[in-house]
């Protein structure tokens, strides 16, 4: 059975959304956040002490965007549910290209932001720094919204694990009020993604989950918009 | 032909190096750092400014860790270099990890330093924010060396793209000088890499094309020690 380590609405999103499109069983464990500060038991698991976590046998993983790719190979190997894009499809390399960008150029900057605008004591804030990475994060939204001004989605014309890795990264835009800076095509695509039934089945889980757990199903900042809408 | 747009030892060394081991054809050009300032004209090809730029056919790619999977699939589909790991190897997993965490966990908290600490001019500069993410990514350095303290790379017990992934992370640490801060299993690494018949080659490609194509041979921080040497 694969286990997956989550906090509420953290990048380990990713693969809950990716899971809960499948279908596929799986475990879902709750921490508190930070678990590294708040769960220190956490950390023989992963030393890191990041979220996500996935164990599956011999396999562990901590990159989001990763365990995405590896979950549709393990859990839907003939792609009945499309979400990846095959080596001999047109799409894959928008597809890879997709899947890498909404952690590494879309999620990263905006992880700046929190620090330094949310998560820093007082005196350790930087606005420069939050205000530096916010524009910098909006200022790359014109790739995917380019994308979208012709395609509802990122690769292939269909809903990918590409398109869970950028949407991620427009809900946790959500949580830092960015939404209103969105391009046209991108604000459109997250009303869109918001719709999926896969998407609010994976809110319902990691909030069904964290309270059966005892954990806040609320983020550490505040309530997401997306889950009291 | 596959086309690269490159500048020195940037993350478009990545791919550049990936071609270099498979010894596949391709066309580089190399662009003056940061071309968004210095190659105007290159807006019109990435409106982002960024490399790298894959061009092949009708695919265009911009995330290097991508463009590396998609460069194995392309170049070596019967997988003859062992860059890849398949589904069906028990490292598939470890190997996409690995291939994401060398530029969304390791690549990016060194480009936060680059900025603050050698780019931004002097009333910009938060040394704050690099020494935050220069401990930040010394820090994350305890996931490779876990694992390179029981085996020579990182997936599969054999050189694949997630050492290129992973390598061109020490690449630029080297660079910002944080070389001697690396856990001993990941020092010991680099030093294999640098070793490498593909890495050294993949050095005298940038190295020829750049002065062939009148672009400074050096880096925009100072000349790597790992082209010196």
């Amino acid at each position: 059975m694969i286990e997956l380590y989550h906090c509420v609405s953290a990048r380990s999103f990713r693969p809950l959304w990716a899971l809960e499109e499948m279908g596929a069983p799986y475990q879902l464990r709750v921490l508190p956040f930070p678990p590294r500060a708040l769960q220190r038991s956490y950390l023989a698991l992963n030393p890191l002490g990041t979220v996500p976590l996935l164990l599956d046998g011999g396999t562990r993983m901590t990159e989001s965007s990763a365990i995405c790719q590896y979950l549709v190979q393990r859990c839907d190997p003939g792609n009945r549910h499309g979400l990846a894009v095959r080596p001999d499809e047109p799409g894959f390399g928008a597809w890879l290209n997709w899947l890498h960008h909404g952690e590494a150029t879309l999620t990263f900057p905006q992880t700046i932001v929190l620090r330094y605008d949310r998560f820093e004591p007082e005196e350790r804030k930087l606005p420069q720094a939050a205000d530096d990475y916010a524009k910098w994060f909006i200022a790359r939204l014109r790739g995917i919204d380019a994308v979208l001004q012709q395609h509802a989605f990122l690769a292939a014309d269909r809903f990918t694990v590409a398109d869970i890795s950028v949407g991620y990264a427009l809900l946790l835009a959500n949580e830092l009020d960015l939404v209103p800076r969105f391009p046209p095509a991108v604000a459109a695509y997250w009303e869109r993604l918001q719709q999926r039934d896969g998407f609010r089945r994976a809110l319902a889980a990691q909030h069904d989950a964290a309270v059966a757990q005892g954990v806040s199903p609320w983020t550490s900042t505040r309530p997401p918009p997306v889950e009291s809408a």
